[in-house]
Parts: structure tokens; C-alpha cells; sequence
């Protein structure tokens, strides 16, 4: 770790859950190192990763060289606190975290999934019913946010908060999985949004 | 909504998610109306609930009748703000959100799902292979489970936590999933800890 660095980060740029973490620091120009954890070939699987997260997934965000925070969610929460991307009033924080779940369990295993066979296992024939299944899915999870976003132009309050983060992640992406976005304009206007925010990095 | 009552929760008592609420609200003495939604009756899919939440999903928590909240985590940590049930330390609450983005994407996909299979549609032939590969993800889940708590009585810090809420309520009722406790003593006794937690009650 090098002197500056209070934090590293476990991760892989080409997984939007890690792409969080790296987005939100790059916002916030919080000095950190990234170390590359290479899923494919079974990395996370060791018994040094597993010993910093028994659960065995990127990202992992180690702090002062002591401490272990997983859970890309519970990281951009952690590191977001007290800045401009974390609201102060309590039901506004609430929702922000309501997004966060809404992504993990509504959005991330549909879209991140099919993105996932499609890109990186070059779509199977015997993954082809999942991946057909988990468009039906996603594309649910984006009426959602379409919805939302007619009516506001970020998902909670006036400005970027981490919750558009957590979402941006993988919906920008969402095309590698064989979804479009021509039916989103809301979406494809807040993506925008963000893109625009000063330090925004892209993700690989 | 009754004159004593801030909140409305739209619930299900049968479903863990829907029980956390329930099961803190106890704990902390938080008056409310409690308003049954029928999920097999497709009454999170009418016009008038989807109003209140866009994604269809139990439970909801209602505030001044004006104020809609989603997602049973994110309802519990506006609820636990200032009490016991939440740590003050950063790290801590971190830690807490931790095991409960751990809860939605690594245990209740596996868990209640697998509780859902076998309790609710009776196990059903065409649904037999998903059952079995969920006790996969569900025992891997467990694993992890046990592994903390045979260093710490609790998930987080030195009390019960939302944390430990989050967890408990699809935990407690594993075995109607078809799971067996047999193999997790430490899992076990965290169990019986919170059904000690003054104003525990059951489920249903």
C-alpha cells in the first residue's frame, strides 16, 4: 500500500459492482489502491481472499491495511458519508438506501446476468432460456427507474447521490447484456447526468 | 390509520421480509397499523398499491399517510436511526449494511425461495431441480453465517442489531425451506439470543 493510500480496493473494472467503487472515488478524489482480483480464474476463491471476505466476491475494500468492508453498497455508503454524494435527511438517506437494495435485488441479478453470459460466455446455447428469462426481468427493473426519473431528474433529491451511482453501474452497460434503451429516454437523459459529474471515469 | 399511529406498514406476515418490520417495531415499542397484503392474491399488483410502490413488492411502510418507503432493509435502518439496534461507529453501520446487502443477494434468493417452493407451492415436480440447487446457495450462505458467529455473539458489535434482524427471519424458519440447523451450533444459539430480545414475537 502505498503512503497515501489509507484504502485498497479488491476489485475487477470490468464488474459494475466494482466500477461503483472506483466512480464514487474518483468523485470524491479519495486516493486509494486498486488491486486487480481476476474472478474467471478462480482468484476469489483463495484462502487469502477468503480469509478478507468469507463470502468470496469483489469488491473488498480494506482500510488502513486492518479492516475489510465488502459489499459494493455498504462500501459506496461508507466512503459516501458526510460528502456531497450522501444525503443528511433521514428519509432522503432511507431512499437512497431503498435504490441500493432495489439494484441488488430487482436489477443487478437480471441485468448484471445477462450482461455476464452474454459478454463473458459468449452466450451458450444451454444459458440462452436464463438469459431470455433475466430480460424480462431487467427490463421490469428499468420501467421502474423510467418511471421514477419522468418525475425527477435523479433518483433521490437534487443532485448525484450514490444511489444513481449503485444504478448507474450496470444499466449504462445494459446493452452488452442485449437490452436497449430507445424506449428510456428519462434513462438515457440521467446517464447522461452523470457522465457529466467532474472526475466521472469510464469503466474500462 | 388509527390517531396513535405515524405509520402504516403494507405486510405479509408470512414472508420474512415483511416480519423484520414487524419483529423491530416490537422491539422498539413503534406504534403502527399493520395492513395485510395478499402477494398470492396479486394485491401487490393493483393499480392502487403499485401508487405506493412502482416495484410490486412487500412490505412497504407508510409515513403521515404521505410518504412511501420500499425495501424491508431500508425500512429498518429509517426505523432503527437513534436507537439501540444501530451502531454509532462509521465502520459499524457499515458492517450492518454489509450483512444486509449479504441477505438480499447471497441468502434470501436461496432461502425464501426455497422456503416459497416448498411451503407455499408444495414442492412441485417442475420446480424440484430449482429447490435442490437453491439448498446450494443457501447452505454456501449458512456457511458464512457460522463461520462469523463462532467469533462474535452477534453479526455486529456487542447487541442485537438490524443486523441481526435482517438475518434472523429467514433464518429462523430455514427448515421450511428444507434446510437442517444440525451442523451450525453457533448459528443456533444466535437464534435463540434474539428470540430473548424483550417483545420478541413469532412470526405468524
Amino acid at each position: 500500500m502505498s503512503d497515501s493510500s489509507r484504502y485498497r480496493v479488491y476489485g475487477d473494472m470490468l464488474s459494475g459492482n466494482c466500477y461503483k467503487i472506483k466512480l464514487l472515488m474518483q468523485f470524491l478524489n479519495i486516493p486509494h489502491d486498486w488491486v486487480h482480483v481476476d474472478i474467471l480464474a478462480g482468484e476469489t476463491r483463495t484462502a487469502t481472499f477468503l480469509a478478507k471476505n468469507a463470502n468470496g466476491k469483489i469488491p473488498v475494500l480494506e482500510i488502513e491495511g486492518t479492516h475489510y468492508l465488502c459489499e459494493s453498497n455498504a462500501i459506496l455508503n461508507f466512503l459516501a458519508e458526510g460528502t456531497a454524494f450522501m444525503p443528511s435527511d433521514p428519509f432522503a438517506r432511507a431512499q437512497v438506501l431503498q435504490w441500493q437494495f432495489f439494484e441488488q435485488y430487482s436489477h443487478e441479478p437480471y441485468i448484471a446476468v445477462a450482461r455476464y453470459i452474454n459478454k463473458y460466455l459468449g452466450l451458450p446455447e444451454n444459458r440462452k432460456e436464463e438469459y431470455f428469462a433475466k430480460h424480462k426481468g431487467g427490463y421490469r427493473a428499468l420501467d421502474v427507474i423510467e418511471q421514477h426519473l419522468a418525475k425527477q431528474l435523479f433518483l433521490v433529491g437534487e443532485t448525484t447521490s450514490i444511489a444513481d451511482i449503485s444504478l448507474y453501474a450496470y444499466t449504462h452497460v445494459a446493452h452488452e447484456g442485449g437490452f436497449s434503451l430507445e424506449a428510456y429516454p428519462n434513462i438515457q437523459r440521467w446517464l447522461k447526468s452523470i457522465e457529466q459529474v467532474p472526475n466521472y471515469c469510464s469503466m474500462a
